[in-house]
């Protein structure tokens, strides 16, 4: 392994398998667990690198197959980067495009050797593969690259899961071996490969020996989080997790409610991304520490007070609710930055009180997350406004 | 007066009329000449309040045809005032509404005693007279309110021109007396008086008379660049500027290109406002020492180097303009985001020139005009940009 990258265990949990680390990059640590931005088209949507730091965020994201079609990856790698494109001097990661390319089913057609697609900006036929996935985020230049996977449209359907785990390994073995042909680490990139397997235990635990038979920087979960039932999600995470070796980070692809990280992190979880905060952000809706908000209701036109008083942000230390909701509700686009800023400072806050409940910090992970959860998850209105302010 | 409001001229041009103060406010001094960002519906759209600060602004604008349809000013007023609706320490003034309502002409009806607007929220009839906007304002919590003014539509039509210039002067006798009924300056806010008369000089002379009798805190020229030649704008500006009293800060509304500064302020005005710079941002036009330029341009795809290379702002120093051209492409808010800082620190940087000229910098004013107009007027392209590397 380059020096560049490493995973330090810190500290384990007493009462669960979470657990506290470093993740070191050529771009520097990332303190996991740790929640990770998304930056698709190589910017988190109305937010600006500065903030986007004061938040707390360490490590970001971007999307290949949206980069891929705009500007295109060899663009990105003459504009210097992406760390040059997102004025980013922290970690990065690049997704695979298969998510994409799966999620958007209609437009694709998948063979053994990769997928065509049609283009959603222009209709034109694009061509993924395995090599190809590795080439583009050779030049998108991220920390992180993520293997080409095949992730399969319904978890609990046995034969359709087990034939797509089984196109992931395979074509995990030729990134791997194109992104070993290019240098591997030594090239200043880690590659990381994503286990699938579904909702079931022992495709998964293939899947996992598999995957992690590379030996590589680090190792994902797919294919969770696409429609199955909470208790699913859970059980498939925490039996896939516990199986990851100990000293990779680890990594939930696109996973994203504050009760989602909480079971994730106790089953061993690092990292993860969504969109969650930002798309939420610019609908108007604020996770807050007394539940969902829509900001736009009519009743808060008058509210003086902070969207949520134990937050630090900007949106909260210096505007009313009334005011956010006044730029909200006349679309200005103040409104869906100051929330986007929010609701990814409450996404990092979240994050550091789990690394503190880690190490007994607020009572220990149990009790932060009861604590968390028993609020954050309401759907609030006016009358649950007032009780905050009671106290 | 009160201690509040002061304007002190501290420096003539030897070369034309301009002159250098400080424009002395409850929240600190502004230096003049001055630009003033426009916050329509109290956010200067796309930016946050700290980045606004960083671009040069010192006192910015509101308007209160837009806050009176929402929130309503009685919200502002419960919401703290349009200082903690924008989180802005600065000054603050706010337009009258006159412009608005006179600019869409097809929605109201004009009386002796005020104007009838439909709503373009919901339609609704509403109703503003000289007293009523004085109100308004009052609860909007500006540092700098407007009298209420009668623009003509044509400039150039003197018996249109002659009514709208003597229901100006009805209308501010109207204001003046309901501004001092409510404790005047010494509520905290000052009143400008507006000059109109079309193109007419004896009619600008007259309303300028008119106006300055009232011995108000500052004046303004409205009705100007409404649509009449460029050179009529600037003899009109000369004649009434010279006019105006000489310890008090002249305001020329609405006027907003680089060329029209430099004509306004060798006349002797102080403050400017314009949505100009964030409009043309919104539209990926931006201002820049080389020419105006449509950052969309599939020329610029490439271009690693600052879109301006002359400017300090965020998205110059961090951001390379095929990095600019991607985001603004791809609709991202980033783009309008960065543009606007950009525009706005490219009007801020030429009034601080400029101020700077006014006391012998640069060359001097005449200097500076020719250096600064000779290019920033052009529609530029690839060709010009490749000027630009040549150096």
């Amino acid at each position: 392994m380059s020096d560049g990258f490493h995973y330090e265990l810190r500290a384990r949990c007493t009462t669960s398998r979470a657990r506290l680390g470093t993740f070191h990059t050529p771009h520097g640590p990332v303190e996991t667990p740790a929640f990770m931005p998304v930056g698709t088209r190589a910017t988190v949507k109305g937010v600006l690198p500065r903030d986007l730091r004061e938040v707390g965020a360490r490590m970001i994201l971007a999307n290949t197959y949206h980069l891929h079609l705009r500007p295109g990856e060899e663009v990105v790698r003459e504009l210097g980067g992406l760390h040059a494109m997102m004025a980013w001097d922290g970690p990065i990661l690049t997704d695979s495009g298969g998510y994409q390319v799966f999620s958007m089913s209609e437009l694709r057609s998948i063979d053994a050797d990769g997928v065509t697609f049609k283009s959603v900006v222009d209709g034109s036929h694009v061509r993924f593969t395995p090599e190809r996935v590795v080439d583009i985020q050779r030049a998108l230049g991220a920390d992180v690259m993520m293997a080409f996977d095949h992730c399969p449209s319904v978890p609990t359907d046995r034969r359709e899961v087990s034939a797509a785990t089984d196109t992931t390994h395979r074509w995990l073995e030729r990134c791997v071996r194109r992104y070993r042909a290019a240098g591997g680490e030594a090239a200043g990139q880690a590659l990381f490969g994503i286990v699938q397997g579904g909702a079931f235990e022992d495709l998964r635990a293939a899947s996992v020996d598999a995957v992690c038979a590379h030996d590589l920087v680090g190792y994902a979960i797919g294919g969770v989080s696409v429609g199955e039932a909470e208790d699913l999600i859970r059980s498939t995470v925490a039996c896939t997790t516990h199986r990851l070796p100990e000293d990779k980070p680890r990594y939930l692809m696109g996973v994203g409610t504050p009760r989602d990280f909480f079971d994730a992190v106790e089953s061993g979880i690092d990292l993860f991304d969504c969109v969650t905060p930002t798309r939420n952000a610019r609908n108007h809706t604020a996770f807050t520490s007394w539940g969902k908000v829509n900001v736009r209701n009519q009743g808060f036109l008058r509210d003086r007070g902070p969207l949520d008083p134990e937050c630090d942000c900007v949106a909260c230390t210096r505007y009313g609710l009334g005011t956010l909701r006044h730029l909200c509700t006349t679309r200005e686009m103040l409104g869906g930055m100051l929330l986007s800023l929010h609701n990814l400072r409450f996404f990092h806050r979240l994050m550091e009180r789990v690394r503190g409940a880690i190490v007994g910090e607020e009572g220990g992970l149990e009790a932060l997350r009861g604590k968390v959860l028993e609020r954050s998850e309401r759907r609030v209105g006016v009358d649950e406004r007032v009780e905050v302010w009671r106290g």
